[in-house]
């Protein structure tokens, strides 16, 4: 069994209150890459990149249980870059430059090799590519999850109805479940978004943690309070590679384990963001993600009796 | 052992999404003492109001347990009133009318019949009257809870602040957190709070949930994603009342039961939400509260069995 994540692998540069940085590695693929490989391993990457992208960091990629035959490699051409300015409460940023270069014309291939994943991460991209994807799966995965952005929603609606239509979990933030749905309570907009192909949503809500819909079930996965959030780069991406990865793992889709699963994503999450970009997750030790975990379970653990 | 109650008793007058209301009965400490009755009997009232303030009102806080030797009836004078309108996202307000009228020269007078008090709950009301009821209790209670608001801090910084050392537990919101110390990170902003006097600090964030602080302890619980919320008004109080009247009944300050109390307030203030002012609270069973706390439960439990 294995985990196919598609998704960008890119450049960023990025300002926060806190500095900036050149131009560093990022992309969602690599996000969620690099956390579910903490949980699962092989991870089987479907990806384009140019040859300005660094050899050493594909192969770091590599060391940590990411298979990359399904990661192209387009010598003379450039990879995405996008450049962005975080505001102050680091909610809200601006997009300064995006350079979509080899993601322009990107079809995806997956290898083969690939054709035994059971878990499937369809990363932030075109709904279009996304679901090129899926159509090259000659067995129907066990679970697909999808992350998508307001761009798609804004830009190619009704591509992403129909990638909707073939995913069983879609991740998204807050506000894009307003905007998806015209619905100001998330419970409203939760109800119409799983009317439209998921049988399960996760409503990222930034600092203040995550919903996880299914059916009438709802649970809630509290954010960490953190003293300094250094660069939210990453982490809904971040998220989502300890949800996928949890799960690939475990190999167990039930409501239950997917509330253990959001709550191994949401401490991936609060780590990432703790330094610029992929820093944190290079860096990172299997010891301190339990150690964040407790903290989770330590933040909301509390017991009451009631009277049945 | 019993429970003071001091804050507004007043007329309220409200305009949601939903709908506008005629002058209703509201006021800090209307809400806390419904609310915390559903916990803890006697409450012992300490307040002022008009002769205009309807009498069948008194009488139905007396049958909920609660007692108004405390509360002073300015037969001649106007009961204080406050009219305001929600915005669509309910999380902001716009103040219509404040018409202090019996609040603009209240002088809380303690009954002997109170001195047995050993929970005290100071709702919203000028911290220099909060503290003229502390300054007449000749016992230390065991545990003073204060609800404070910006204004106070823009207004009475001085008093906020002497009041604020006489106090155990400090609750306010979010906003009113970071204007108070001048620190976006609600951490950091909790750890300057904590060096002002109380022990311990709430931080409602309103549909985000709640946050508790003591020591380098912190505790998270959430709000419960409702479909609509009609009317926010009394919220803050509402939880403040629940969270009192379950520490008081349950006589233990410990860190663990003050987590279970923030669960009970919580619930409380969804519920509160649900109606147009005290509505809700005023017809609520017993049951409801349980089944209303087992939603909180379920929302958030789940079972991670971590390597040590």
């Amino acid at each position: 069994m294995s985990l196919l994540v598609v998704g960008s692998v890119a450049f960023d540069a990025i300002e926060t209150p806190f500095g900036k940085t050149d131009k560093i590695i990022g992309g969602a693929a690599t996000y969620i890459s690099l956390s579910a490989s903490f949980f699962h391993r092989p991870i089987k990457l479907v990806s384009v990149v140019g040859g300005d992208f660094p050899k050493e960091k594909i192969e770091m990629l590599r060391q940590r249980g990411v298979e990359t035959e399904g990661l192209q490699i387009k010598e003379n051409e450039k990879s995405f870059f996008w450049a962005g300015r975080y505001h102050i409460d680091m909610n809200s940023r601006d997009t300064l430059t995006t350079e979509l270069n080899v993601l322009a014309d990107f079809h995806p291939v997956v290898p083969e090799s690939y054709q035994d994943c059971d878990y499937v991460m369809l990363g932030n991209l075109s709904p279009k590519v996304q679901r090129q994807v899926l159509e090259q799966l000659k067995k129907r995965p066990k679970l697909i999850v999808m992350d998508t952005m307001n761009f798609w929603m804004e830009t190619a609606w009704d591509e992403l109805q129909k990638t909707l239509k073939m995913v069983d979990v879609l991740s998204i933030n807050d506000e894009e479940a307003r905007q998806m749905t015209q619905a100001y309570s998330l419970v409203k907009a939760a109800k119409k978004i799983l009317s439209m192909g998921p049988h399960t949503l996760i409503i990222k809500k930034g600092e203040h943690g995550a919903l996880l819909f299914r059916g009438n079930q709802v649970f809630f996965a509290p954010a960490l309070p953190l003293e300094e959030v250094f660069d939210p780069t990453g982490a809904g991406d971040t998220f989502a590679g300890g949800f996928i990865g949890y799960l690939a793992e475990s190999n167990d889709i039930s409501f239950d384990n997917m509330k253990r699963a959001v709550i191994y994503g949401s401490a991936m999450a609060s780590l990432c963001v703790e330094k610029f970009g992929t820093e944190r997750l290079e860096t990172l030790t299997p010891q301190q993600v339990q150690a964040r975990v407790q903290e989770f379970v330590d933040l909301v653990q509390f017991e009451i009796e009631l009277e049945n």
